[in-house]
């Protein structure tokens, strides 16, 4: 079962210059910068309510996010929702007809274990399901 | 100040295709169905913790969904933050700096007043505030 929304992606170009939206328009707390050296991302998080908004920058052109830049532009580009059981989870989605790009879990950011749905299951949106190390 | 993300906004063609996903894969729970005129566009709201996950479907040809699908197709159209007193919010990000679409608030779904901040201040994110009514 999923029990929140973890965290929304943001796909941006220049990590501080999106952050001066969050943090001083919108007026956001900055909880930290980190390094996703599996997804050769540089993520950073702002805190609203329970969930976290995570501005996710490329660091190597090879990045999947980097292709989606590039491809898209800057912009929303997946919803990642929590769960106490991933494993259970993936297996729910599979078992309901979904598709996982992940079939089994791989590390995220902050030590959670994360995999994603599927584009083509979801409708057109980045699916992520993250369970907290 | 923003308290929360008070929905997910998703732009989709058809709302009973889409809403498969979240309540048969996914698991969400339907809250319920509802048209906003001013918007020309049909919503169906899922709950996942404090937030909802809210998809979109334009009721007309000239809706701004239906624009926004011609040109991107489906996917994440806005966030939206919740706040307990949006006039206050909306001078606060013209005071920053940041641009608005609406400098006053307008009726949005649920009878709540929403005011949309222009994409060009916010990165591309196309964001909505909004007050309960």
């Amino acid at each position: 079962m999923l029990k929140k929304v973890d965290h929304i992606g943001i796909a941006v170009h220049d990590l501080e210059e999106t952050a001066k939206f969050y943090r001083d328009v919108l007026g956001m707390e900055l909880q930290g910068v980190e390094e996703v050296a599996t997804q050769k991302v540089k993520v950073a998080f702002f805190k609203i309510g329970e969930t976290n908004i995570e501005l996710v920058m490329p660091t190597s052109e090879d990045s999947p996010v980097a292709k989606y830049l590039q491809k898209k532009g800057e912009g929303i580009h997946h919803i990642c929702y929590a769960t106490d059981d991933i494993e259970k989870e993936i297996e729910n989605v599979k078992a309901k007809g979904g598709r996982m790009i992940d079939e089994t879990p791989r590390p995220g950011a902050h030590g959670a274990r994360v995999a994603f749905i599927h584009p083509k299951s979801s409708k057109g949106v980045l699916t992520e399901l993250s369970q907290k190390g």
